[in-house]
């Protein structure tokens, strides 16, 4: 049976990480509201569930639902060998992945410091501030940890955990796809600093299916919807 | 073997949902950075280690070390009965976690909107706004989800998931005295729209292992270094 996907339609957003699993694995799936009607499913669920998820996305596998990305990363990695089978490695790839999140939710703040209830329009002076903050010492010290894990890794630093790829790596590929889409300057200086990361990037890019997902009309462009959005005042 | 666990000295921060895991499950731990010297240890470990913590808080069980809070709940709740045994109910747990961390993490925000990097003061016009929306529209909708997940618990509404006590209760215990302490006007508006919420977050306080540590020295007190501050000015 095919899992059913549920994000909102118009962005790659949170979503995307659970979207490149699912690619890269080549599972089986309908992203249920980019359907017809969709949409007013994946609220009904929201509302009705028993176990309902805060927020997309979520994941519906026959009765189980998950929500929560990096728990729906978990669950899918173990499912599809996008993460060691030892349980010391699979933790220590759900703790990359966390502080992915953490990062990612920091990247959505640079546009949203006052409220995820207000127009970007409406804290545009406290944006520019926590961008500055942002981009001179946030980015890089994330991505010197990123650039640190490749470097330490004993199986080679073509990966952030063992020899192969994980979904920590296809993480850390779309949280550089979305620097690079929304602070342009920033984050090519500090892709300088950290090389390791910047060919990481690279070679998931390259692979097939990350390759053909790219191309398809399944990925949605970056835009002013989501968590990464080009506001130029708020790049240098 | 003891746990060691790893943590800033002087604050209840993240490492306080671990510390009141370790304390109910009466497990040998030593919270190492209160011991002398410990901080140092601290940082060293984070330089150095193979696979290196982002930041505190960390535990380390022999040769293991698991950072990023919610991760380190997921290893000790699997090990002291702190979780269902079944798949889908230790994952609705650890989804349950993470939605907590998001909500910690907009707590935090509520003093810092602008960064990490800077002091309350230097931002705190931008806190007071950021704070009505926390206070309105956050904290009503985070605690409306867990009264909902406590209301259809088909094995009943004194625990979050199951019949008997996770360490997603325990956080949300935590939370709730961490509002009750930084928004005591706001919290105790919202209590009251959260019967259930309010009637776990009492009957985790009255359990004999959380009882002892609350009334012990090891349970730091609340202070305006951690992540829920007492700004009179921030609550309404």
């Amino acid at each position: 049976m095919a899992y059913e996907f549920y994000y909102w339609p118009g962005i790659q957003g949170r979503g995307e990480f659970v979207r490149l699993a699912l690619e890269e694995a080549g599972a089986d799936y309908i992203d249920v509201a980019r359907e017809s009607e969709g949409l007013a499913v994946m609220m009904r669920m929201m509302e009705h569930a028993d176990r309902p998820p805060f927020a997309p996305p979520f994941l519906k596998d026959g009765d189980t639902i998950i929500g929560q990305t990096a728990a729906i990363l978990l669950y899918l990695g173990a499912r599809h060998g996008l993460a060691p089978k030892d349980p010391a490695g699979g933790l220590w790839t759900h703790q990359i992945q966390l502080t992915l999140g953490d990062f990612v939710a920091e990247a959505h703040d640079t546009h949203h410091p006052i409220g995820v209830g207000l127009y970007y329009e409406d804290q545009k002076a406290e944006a520019l501030r926590r961008s500055e903050e942002f981009r001179d010492s946030r980015i890089p010290k994330f991505l010197g940890w990123f650039e640190q894990i490749l470097a330490r890794n004993p199986a080679g630093s073509s990966h952030l955990v063992g020899g192969t790829l994980t979904y920590a790596d296809l993480s850390l590929f779309q949280v550089i796809e979305g620097l690079a889409y929304a602070f342009p300057k920033a984050a090519k200086r500090a892709l300088k600093n950290a090389p390791l990361v910047a060919a990481l990037h690279d070679s998931v890019a390259e692979r097939p299916r990350i390759k053909a997902y790219l191309a398809s009309p399944r990925r949605i462009p970056f835009n002013e919807d989501g968590i990464f959005r080009r506001y130029p005042e708020l790049d240098a």
